[in-house]
C-alpha cells in the first residue's frame, strides 16, 4: 500500500494502489505541435490557457507542463506556463522537462508539492535531477532505461527502476515518492511491448513496491485507431497494477475504459462515477441531452 | 502452454495461452428471450439462423447453443438447433445446458469435438458430465462453484476449479479439455467481483495451467452503459491470462476491446487484423463509407 502525493496550492492528488487510476493530461506540450510552440515562444498562451481547461473539464486530475521549444528560453517559458496554469486551476502539476536548469525554474515558482517529469536510470540524470526533487521536497517520475538505452527485458528494466529507487533514498527520497515510468514502447514496433508493461506493472507493485506511470499514447503510434488500442492499453495496465498514466483525457474513449478499469478493480465505490456519468436519460426524452434527461429523472422522482 | 481444441465437422479452433481470444456467441439462447422461446418451443429457428449469421459475421470464433426452455422438450429442441446451426455455419460450438439429457441428445448429433457448457464442482453435476464428455471426447467448461454455492473467496474458488480438473483427470479427459470458467458476479453487487476474476485468471493460467472462458455480460448486469463496462472487463481479464468468453459479438465496443488486448498481448502477428479492420480510408473520401475507402487504397496502390 503505497501512497504518493502530489499537490497544488490548494488541492491534493494521491496515486496509490487501492485508489482510482490518476490521470495526468498530456496536452501542455508542444513537442510536435509547431503553433503552440510558435505561440508559448511569443509569449501567447491562450492556448494553453484552452488546453488546461479541456482537459480538466474531461476529467484530468493532473496536467503535465513541457515547454521544450528548440532554441527558446525554456526554463522562463516552463516557470511562466506553470505560473499561468496554476493561476487558472488548482489541479497539481507535473513538472515535464529534460533540461535540468528548466525543472528547477519551474521548482522555483511552483506552489504545492510537484511531480516532477522526469530521472532516468542515467548517472548524469540521477545527479542532476534527484538533489532537485528532494531540495524542492518533490516526487519524481523514474524511467527504466539508462545508458544502454531501452532494454526489452522487462528484468533489466526492473532493475534499473529499483537502482534509481535505491539512489533516490540515498537522496533522502522515499520510494513513496518514486513513480516509475516501465517505458511503453509501440507495439506496432515490439510486439512485446504491451506485456513488458504488463508484467513489470505487476512486478513494480509487488516487489518494489512504488506507484507507476507511462506516456500511454506512444503504444499505439504508427496504428489506425490509435483510441481503441489506447482504452484496451489502459484497462489492461489498470488490471496489471498501474496506478496513473499521462495520456489525452479529450478521447472519450480513453477515459471511459479508465473509468470501466476503475469500476472493475473496486475503486469506484458502488459504482458512483460511473452511474453518474452513464445514468441513461428517461427513454421519452433520449434525444441525446443527458443533462436534460438527468434533470427530468430527479424532477419525476421529487414527484413521485 | 495448453491448448484446447474444439472442432466441427470442417473448422478447428484452438483456445491457448499464445493465441487470439476465442469468442464464443452467446445469443442462441432463449433464457430471457421470449420471443425466440417461444419460436424454437414451436419449432421456427429463423431467428436462430439470424443469430448464427450475425454473430459469426460479427467476428465469433465459436457459437453457444441453450435450448433451455421451461415446459419444452429441451433435448429434442437443442439437438435440432444443433443440426441446424451445424449446416448454415462450420465454426465448433459449445453445447449449453444444465440437462444431462439434454448435453447428450446435442453430443450424439454434433459433429465433431464439442465444447460442453457445464460442469460445476458439485458432485452430482461431475457424475453426470464427465462421463459423457469422456464418451463423446468432447471438452469441457468447469465453473468453479460447488455445493455451498458461489464463494467470494478465489481461493476458494481455485481449489474447486482445481478438484473438478482431477476428477476429470480420472475420468481420462486432460486438462487441456477442461476450459475453466472463474464465475463473474455482477460488479454492481459484488465490489471485488473484478478483482477475484482477474486474480483466477492468473493463477489457473499459471498453476493449474489450464484455459480459461466466462460469461462475460454479467459483469455489468444492472448498470448503465454496460457495453462500456464490458469493454473494459474483456481487456483487463485478458491481460490477466483469461483466454475465451462467451459473451455478445454484436456490440462493436466489446470487439474491438478484444481485438486491442489481442494486439497488445502480441496475438496478432505484425498487428495484421487491427489494421485490416481500422485502416482508415483516404482523407479524400473521408465520409464513413470504409469499404470504397478501402477499395480506392487498393487502386492507389496498383496505379502507383
Amino acid at each position: 500500500m503505497t501512497d504518493t502525493i502530489i499537490s497544488s496550492h490548494r488541492k491534493e492528488v494521491v496515486i496509490g494502489f487501492d485508489r482510482p487510476f490518476v490521470v495526468i493530461g498530456e496536452r501542455i506540450n508542444p513537442t510536435g505541435r509547431k503553433q503552440l510552440a510558435a505561440e508559448m515562444a511569443a509569449g501567447d498562451f491562450s492556448r494553453v490557457e484552452q488546453d488546461a481547461r479541456a482537459q480538466i473539464a474531461a476529467g484530468a486530475h493532473m496536467l503535465d507542463v513541457n515547454a521544450g521549444i528548440p532554441l527558446a528560453d525554456e526554463p522562463a517559458i516552463l516557470a511562466a506556463t506553470i505560473k499561468l496554469v496554476q493561476s487558472l486551476t488548482d489541479v497539481p502539476l507535473s513538472i515535464d522537462s529534460s533540461v535540468r536548469d528548466a525543472l528547477k525554474s519551474g521548482l522555483e515558482v511552483y506552489q504545492g508539492k510537484a511531480l516532477v517529469n522526469s530521472v532516468t536510470g542515467e548517472e548524469e540524470s540521477m545527479e542532476a535531477v534527484l538533489p532537485l526533487v528532494k531540495k524542492y521536497g518533490a516526487a519524481v517520475v523514474a524511467i527504466s532505461n539508462d545508458e544502454t538505452g531501452i532494454s526489452e527485458d522487462p528484468e533489466v528494466r526492473f532493475s534499473i527502476a529499483k537502482r534509481i529507487v535505491e539512489r533516490a533514498a540515498d537522496y533522502g527520497i522515499p520510494a513513496s515518492d518514486v513513480v516509475v515510468d516501465p517505458l511503453v514502447m509501440p507495439i506496432g514496433a515490439v510486439r512485446t511491448a504491451g506485456r513488458q508493461v504488463f508484467e513489470l506493472c505487476y512486478r513494480l507493485q509487488r516487489e518494489l513496491k512504488v506507484n507507476t506511470t507511462c506516456g500511454a499514447s506512444n503504444v499505439s503510434f504508427g496504428l489506425p485507431n490509435r483510441n481503441g488500442i489506447n482504452a484496451s492499453f489502459m484497462s489492461m495496465a489498470i488490471a496489471s497494477g498501474m496506478t496513473s498514466a499521462i495520456t489525452n483525457p479529450l478521447h472519450a474513449e480513453i477515459m471511459t475504459s479508465i473509468m470501466g478499469a476503475d469500476v472493475l478493480m473496486g475503486h469506484d465505490p458502488d459504482c458512483g462515477r460511473w452511474i453518474q456519468k452513464f445514468r441513461e436519460p428517461p427513454a421519452a426524452n433520449a434525444d441525446g441531452s443527458a443533462g436534460r434527461g438527468r434533470r427530468q429523472t430527479r424532477r419525476r422522482r421529487a414527484s413521485a
